[in-house]
């Protein structure tokens, strides 16, 4: 191999292994490397960097696990063919899809996603952070300055302050490695509000475009998956076709064997909703040529995957979509917007839903950022000036690098007390745990499921049936799903053994007589 | 007539005249008057009460206008019939009504009420604010104390806070005389969010209702009317029928003489946007009438009747509702909530568009209620809780008051200034002035229009053309809609000269030969 495998941002404070990872998968997704090329052994790689051959190994590793490397024993390490290896799943939760969900499922959770949580003792509704260690100095005087400003005359633009998307830029290249500029993001009241905006837009294109015979958009959604936004996109008009997910995300050969191609899906790639799998990078690349090809949009929500628990996060497919195409990825391609990818993102996980803070990450499709725009000229950025600027300064000031940090180390402590308590339990896998803020309990049966959550409720511990995120009607996949991050250690310590003796006494009823 | 006509609240601190028109007003309203029953001489009820005769000459007078009372020469004066006297229509703003106005006007106006004005240097664009008045250590403060608050862990509660909804009740009680209590009370992102959560309430009611064969629900908007909250209307997938409006508002006729009722009608009582005709309490009553009759909901969008410059308000559509029935109206009602409507406002008006906060007022029906906070579980309040909190400090610090009082009468200042610049050109009639931020000036030809409109944007004056706000496709009104509010009153009179010459070189082009 000529010149440098790899070249490591100087600047980059991060650790040996975090900048090898990165530096190896752009070597990847830049094309410098080609699928099936051998890699430099760890002996030869360690040597021309100057680092331990072990960083080396660990960061070959993760990135087999991530599915950038094949690692064979005996072989020499090779890039990954990133083909999508069909993956056997888990029997109560890839239901063969049905192609239209009715609303039927409207009387189902109670936004498991985090409004007015019941007045639970310990709740462990999945969804709500933990604000405990904000910075409430940077907080507060991120408020005054805002407060201090002139007030305006009229609404906020279109897009949202343009301060305030030069910082968002900033944090999803930080904490997400999504390279977009500030004219690719439009703020939103939270995730529901540029759901919403989404879908108004893919409706607007339906209708100029008078394909389909003015039939509404269908949009592909995960089964199981999240409800609110489900019903959102239902509500304002356009069809949902829900598809099967595994340990993997979703199941894209179901995808391919839709009759005909949807106008968007909506993926949680990081960190699926509910159930954590991870789509793997070449899956990812699969979607984005499959989206290019039908000219499908891919809605990316990436409501909570600055928290990784386990191995690196895995790029965006936002990013990967920033890159040519699959046949001859040519370049990194920083200052490119994505094709066909609209990530959507919020600070609700990441900081609070208190905030109602999210925003888009549009592509480059400009019929699709006129149509945003068009709509926020009726409907104006429903974020309040002031909201806009103190999260700005906010943002700014590094609070939130620091809170993510914090915060991080406080979750991955309490993940392992969810393992600790739960994850030995023959007969009720735990699952979800490698990153984000919630874990589920896989069970077979839904009917015992309900008895759980109903018996947790009556001791003052909330969580949610994994039944409530089904998105084909009857369908009633088994297990329950909670967060872990909102409560302190001794309160979650609790919840978890109250979760424990109600699962041990479902899966096991004679142990107690 | 026994006991006291009227009972002068002793702790109200308002001005005799003010106090007396109230009176009056409650005492027909709440069912001691019947219609057709004489009133007191002026001399009589001066001499019970202790005012003076002309206060007393003044209140009838007013109370006239409004059309609680006929005056008639010789004879005694009456409580008002309360009909719908039939009033002719200005030509060319009274086409008759296209049941199903399409799409086709999507292309229309820029966001009449706000967002993004272009950079001119004189914006008389209607809709905009002055914030000079702004008591802006009260804003601090609040901003300040909002974000000394704890921060929860949760999305605001879906109406919205408590704390802030019984602070908007209250401002509702003093501002506009609408007696409704927090409970009534959502919060929302403005007025756009208001009416986009109203029309998923409207959709899912449809739909559960299963009436029509599952069509969607049709409002009645006005023509010309607001065509920022048609079209969004329209994208959430509701049906809009345009009916006209005349001098005195919407044309009740035309309401009733559709082959169906609408499941809805929007109407701007207070001050027709844009034309600014004011809708007599006479046929107010008429429309709660219909609506309570055909299940209608009325949707009051009392988007800037705190400004009211000649005559005190009306009562609003949402207090008269509170009511009993027109036929028997039996008390004040003070703590009912309204039957069948719903009242839409927001504080961009009254404070400024960049708050993005607004509120609905519901009547009481139980469904309406339960379908919106469905809604509000899935797509939470989308108001920033410090933003929320701080809008409670701000209206309990009694700040909003006063800057309503010292901004309505700079507003008084500034219409007379455009009554005196523009009030009297033959062919370009000023109307609506009575109320609210801006006028409209009346043309025949709406190519002349659009040519002054283009004019004055090349000079550097933003006003916006009366045919953007026709929800008829292919209905072209002429005239010229502008604000007077926002800007001081040099670069309003600036702004009113340079109208008033593009008129006069229109109207009589020989003139500069």
């Amino acid at each position: 191999m000529d010149g440098p495998l790899l070249v490591l941002d100087p600047r980059d404070g991060a650790p040996i292994g975090v900048r090898l990872v990165d530096g190896v998968r752009r070597g990847i997704l830049g094309g410098l490397l080609a699928p099936g090329d051998p890699v430099p052994s760890t002996r030869a790689l360690a040597a021309e960097l100057g680092v331990s051959r072990s960083s080396v190994v660990a960061a070959y590793e993760q990135l087999a696990g991530e599915g950038y490397l094949e690692l064979r024993q005996g072989a020499p390490t090779r890039v990954a063919r990133l083909v999508v290896e069909p993956e056997a799943s888990a029997p109560s939760l890839s239901p063969s899809p049905s192609p239209v969900a009715g609303p039927s499922d409207r009387t189902g959770p109670e936004a498991p996603r985090g409004d007015e949580p019941p007045l639970l003792r310990i709740d462990l509704l999945p969804g709500i952070p933990s604000t405990a260690r904000i910075d409430e100095r940077a907080w507060r005087s991120a408020w005054r300055r805002a407060a201090a400003a002139p007030i305006p005359r009229s609404s906020p633009p279109r897009a949202g302050l343009a301060g305030l998307r030069v910082e968002i830029a900033d944090h999803l290249r930080q904490a997400r490695g999504v390279g977009c500029t500030s004219d690719d993001l439009v703020v939103t009241a939270g995730t529901s509000d540029a759901l919403g905006l989404l879908g108004a837009a893919l409706l607007e294109l339906a209708r100029d475009d008078g394909g389909a015979g003015g039939a509404p958009p269908v949009v592909a959604v995960e089964h199981p998956g999240y409800p609110s936004a489900r019903r959102l996109l239902e509500r304002r008009g356009l069809v949902i076709a829900p598809l099967p997910v595994d340990a993997d995300g979703l199941d894209l050969d179901a995808l391919r064997r839709m009759p005909r191609p949807p106008q968007a899906v909506m993926v949680t790639p990081s960190h699926q909703y509910p159930l954590g799998g991870r789509l793997p990078v070449a899956s990812r690349l699969e979607l984005i040529d499959w989206a290019r090809a039908t000219g499908a949009l891919i809605i990316e929500d990436d409501y909570d995957s600055e928290f990784r628990h386990l191995g690196a996060p895995l790029p965006a497919l936002a990013s990967l979509d920033r890159l040519g195409a699959a046949g001859g990825r040519t370049g990194p391609g920083t200052e490119r917007s994505s094709e066909r990818t609209v990530l959507v993102g919020s600070f609700s996980k990441v900081l609070t839903p208190w905030l109602r803070l999210g925003y888009l990450v549009l592509p480059a499709d400009p019929a699709l950022r006129a149509a945003v725009l068009r709509i926020r000229a009726d409907e104006p950025c429903p974020v309040a000036g002031p909201a806009q600027e103190a999260m700005r300064v906010f943002l700014a000031s590094g609070a939130l690098r620091r809170h993510i940090a914090a915060t991080r180390r406080d979750y991955a402590h309490r993940r392992r007390m969810v393992q600790s308590v739960l994850g030995e339990l023959p007969g009720a896998p735990l699952s979800g745990l490698d990153g984000g803020l919630h874990a589920v309990v896989g069970l077979h049966d839904a009917e015992a499921s309900a008895a759980i959550v109903a018996r947790l409720a009556e001791e003052g511990v909330g969580v949610a049936p994994l039944a409530d995120y089904s998105a084909v009607p009857g369908e009633r996949p088994g297990g329950i799903v909670f967060g872990y991050a909102g409560v302190g250690d001794a309160l979650l310590g609790e919840g978890l053994a109250r979760i424990r003796a109600a699962l041990v006494d479902t899966l096991a009823p004679g142990r107690r007589e």
